[in-house]
């Protein structure tokens, strides 16, 4: 069965869901992006995700699209409309189209486009890699310098990702004047002792919702948490690694450029925050 | 009356052209483009356009759209149904849509999405700027770090030419690690007595097309050609400073950030180049 989606406003199977070719995010990459996990039918942290979609808007001085303050209910309609029980709902807004290429904005009566859809994944709370662990490349982070803003400027974690699958590894974390920033979609960790250690927030990378949400349970589970930079050489020799995201939580990794992690299996303390995360936001779900 | 454009092998009103919110350049600006320019409805600089497509398409491991080898005749046809004497031809490829979002490309069997259409741009060949010339700002370069590859990644460029505007000026020279880059969407030059000085190619900046027809043209004519950086200072206190781009061609900039080059009027090099490059151009226009 097909998919409905949602673009500006309508309801529509997912064939029909287009947009103009002169829509910014389309010729310009003039647009950001959420993505929501569902769980049990609830959305997860999606009070985060809105604050940090408003923030990517203000940021790049983009209209709120109308229906701002009905995200949720739209959210809701297409969880019921394709009966997800474990998925995501991705979001878009994009600038919108004038009708033509312009690279200045176009004036205030363009209003952007909203898209939104939904991806229906059984097991995505229980996914296999959380127990086998996943390996890592380390690669050049060649992104623009606003990655703290989420665009659609995806290309390269896109070549990242494709980079990981040539070496036989799952996914890439990212290297910038020696230390790492971030994964290719999901913020990056390792853990020394009792201290789990993860890149400070700057233009450098996403704020993650899902790293927010790990460092509180962390603290309250009375781990330490430190936000700093790290290298490649540290990660190496850490006791383990694990990268949190909306869509993952927190899974495991056993491998980082072919040298094992620890004992080169999942970690206790990864696995633990993921338990904790599942279940916090199970009961905070709407 | 409505513009005729291109959408993988159709003619359409451009009311009707649309695409997937699935297609990769809106979801992660996975596509690369070019523009072209026309004068007396004749297409300039075809072939170096074709080339850098190409390259641009094999960096990104994109396939080539099928109706490649026959992008001239679809220029030509646009050109024709929209009766364009002076403007731009814009293309864009996209790695298409799957039908579904994923960071991983999708399977060879995706076909890569085809856009074309006409921009009217009557008098372009005989821009005011011309006589009046450029007021540039500069920025600090924030773009990814693989500029010689013409891709949708155009965000910061479109921010840079939004805080020219609020500056009073035309347009922004983006900076980085103290030498200039290029400008948001044409390259950079300065002129010391007889001496052209422009950025070395590199991934740091596009190959323009336009680029290569004017130092080839100001050899020519016994102009010395220095491929290297500069710094926003050496320029300030250039003889001459201009910019090129395959759609305004050669533009004379008389003012960075606040200061005047050389009298604070446009250059006789720049004009002598646009001159030559418009003349060269119509002639091996097709």
């Amino acid at each position: 069965m097909s998919r409905t989606v949602y673009v500006n406003g309508d309801y529509l199977p997912e064939e029909d869901a287009k947009i103009s070719i002169f829509d910014r995010s389309f010729l310009m990459a003039d647009g950001v992006y959420e993505v929501t996990s569902v769980l049990g039918g609830k959305i997860i942290d999606f009070a985060g995700h809105l604050v940090r979609l408003e923030r990517s808007l203000n940021e790049l001085d983009m209209q709120k699209p109308e229906a701002f303050d009905d995200l949720l209910d739209i959210h809701r309609e297409l969880v019921r409309l394709n009966d997800i029980d474990e998925g995501m709902i991705y979001l878009q807004v994009s600038r919108g189209s004038s009708g033509d290429r312009d690279f200045a904005y176009p004036s205030a009566d363009v209003k952007p486009t909203l898209v939104l859809f939904t991806q229906s994944k059984p097991g995505l709370a229980d996914s296999p890699a959380a127990k086998t662990g996943l390996k890592i490349i380390s690669i050049e982070d060649q992104r623009w310098g606003r990655r703290d803003i989420k665009t659609v400027q995806l290309l390269y974690p896109s070549m990242g990702k494709m980079m990981a699958k040539a070496a036989g590894c799952d996914d890439a974390w990212m290297v910038e004047d020696g230390a790492v920033t971030e994964g290719t979609s999901n913020n990056a960790y390792i853990v020394k002792g009792n201290t789990i250690i993860t890149r400070h927030l700057g233009n450098e990378i996403l704020s993650g919702i899902t790293r927010a949400a790990v460092l509180r349970f962390a603290k309250e589970a009375q781990m330490k948490v430190e936000e700093r930079s790290f290298t490649i050489d540290e990660a190496k020799s850490a006791d383990e690694a694990f990268i949190t995201s909306a869509s993952t939580f927190v899974l495991p990794v056993v491998e980082l450029d072919g040298a094992a992690i620890g004992n080169g299996t999942p970690g206790p303390i990864a696995a633990r925050l993921r338990e904790i995360y599942l279940e916090e936001s199970l009961k905070a779900g709407v």
